[in-house]
């Protein structure tokens, strides 16, 4: 037992040798005209810890990713993306090539339905109506293909979290679906830390608090071990 | 002359010497839900600048700021917000003490007029509106008062810069804007130069294109100039 857990912490880590993993990341921006635009608080933080921990388990990375302060991962491949409309066309280029799919980009569900080209007037109206539409729901097209990646979600909640999870992977058609609380501001969005529960169709796995480093090795082992059940 | 000039580059920048100027930079955010948010492309840098500028001339600083990724500026107070509606809170909290107004921030003109407390999930209705509310006008309630601080504008335009510039300097009564064309992609947001015209009731002033520290000295230097002569 001992020789067996010595062999395996000097053994590269080859879980993902050969496979071709596309991520998504951080926030997308959908302009409303030259100056505003709507977005979210999410960091890119849990998604470039997954890339860098896809690539160091051997995988060939892509990693389309949205406005963030990041650096690009060592051995990472990164494309830069601002709306998710951009974010939609940066991943279907690249989609046939991938084994693993990991949408863990926090995308707008919509955007407004016409983006001014010169900076709005503030007008003596007291109240202003944006109307938006949807954008496209990239993970759903993905896991909607035939010869569909692995692909894997996240559900980021405010409430009835693991409800609202188990729907989303269900009716998404997805893999499997990493749930985490975004009310809790100690875990999750712009926090170097998360705690997050793993659901897949035939199982599901609570993980403890960790960094998202740490995390995102666990992810991807679970993600490897998935994948290989499914000879993705 | 030659002397005047070596005496003038050896003679401490005392031009703000026992000024309080109070500042506001960078974007704000206006909360959709706990998750989204309208923001606009102010990286804050111009403000910040100019807050260091008044600072190396011996005022006494206080920096309302919106979510940036900037350090705070040697010998400056910084009080961090992020709505509108906070910063009108930081903005009056201090208004009383201050000699000179600086509005760099990119207020939003307008919030949702209603903050969903959980994350609004996406129904199937293909369109969604939501509908805002004017925000306060900051900077014209600080010009507006009696015994108001020499107050500074600024008007971030895509098109007919001046002359939005000029109608903002009149219509909200400042005593200063600086306009700049953002719809240019060397300068302006988020951009490490700027290249701007400064106007005021009696004159206006075309500045070449400079980086942000030297544009804000120049700029502190004619808010000097014309704060003297107003005996503010």
């Amino acid at each position: 037992e001992i020789i067996a857990a010595v062999s395996d912490a000097l053994t590269p880590n080859t879980a993902l040798a050969g496979k071709t993993v596309l991520l998504t990341a951080g926030p997308t921006r959908e302009a409303i005209d030259p100056v505003r635009y709507i977005s979210n608080h999410s960091s890119g933080k849990m998604g470039y810890a997954l890339a860098q921990a896809a690539a160091l388990a051997g995988a060939d990375v892509i990693l389309v990713s949205g406005p963030t302060a990041l650096p690009v991962p060592p051995g990472v491949r990164r494309i830069d993306v601002d709306s998710a409309l951009n974010m939609h066309t940066a991943v279907f280029e690249h989609i046939e090539r991938c084994d693993i799919f990991i949408g863990a980009a926090a995308v707008a569900d919509y955007r407004p339905d016409q983006v001014a080209s010169t900076k709005i007037k503030k007008t003596g109206a007291d109240n202003l109506a944006v109307t938006m539409v949807k954008n496209p729901d990239i993970i759903s097209e993905v896991a909607g293909r035939t010869n569909k990646p692995f692909t894997v979600g996240f559900a980021a909640e405010t409430n009835q979290v693991i409800e609202y999870a188990q729907d989303k992977l269900q009716r998404k058609g997805l893999d499997m679906i990493i749930a985490n609380d975004v009310s809790r501001t100690d875990i999750g969005f712009n926090s170097d830390t998360n705690e997050v529960t793993v659901i897949w169709p035939t199982g599901q796995q609570a993980l403890p608090q960790l960094d998202k480093a740490a995390l995102a090795k666990q992810l991807i082992d679970l993600i490897a071990q998935q994948c290989t059940l499914l000879r993705c």
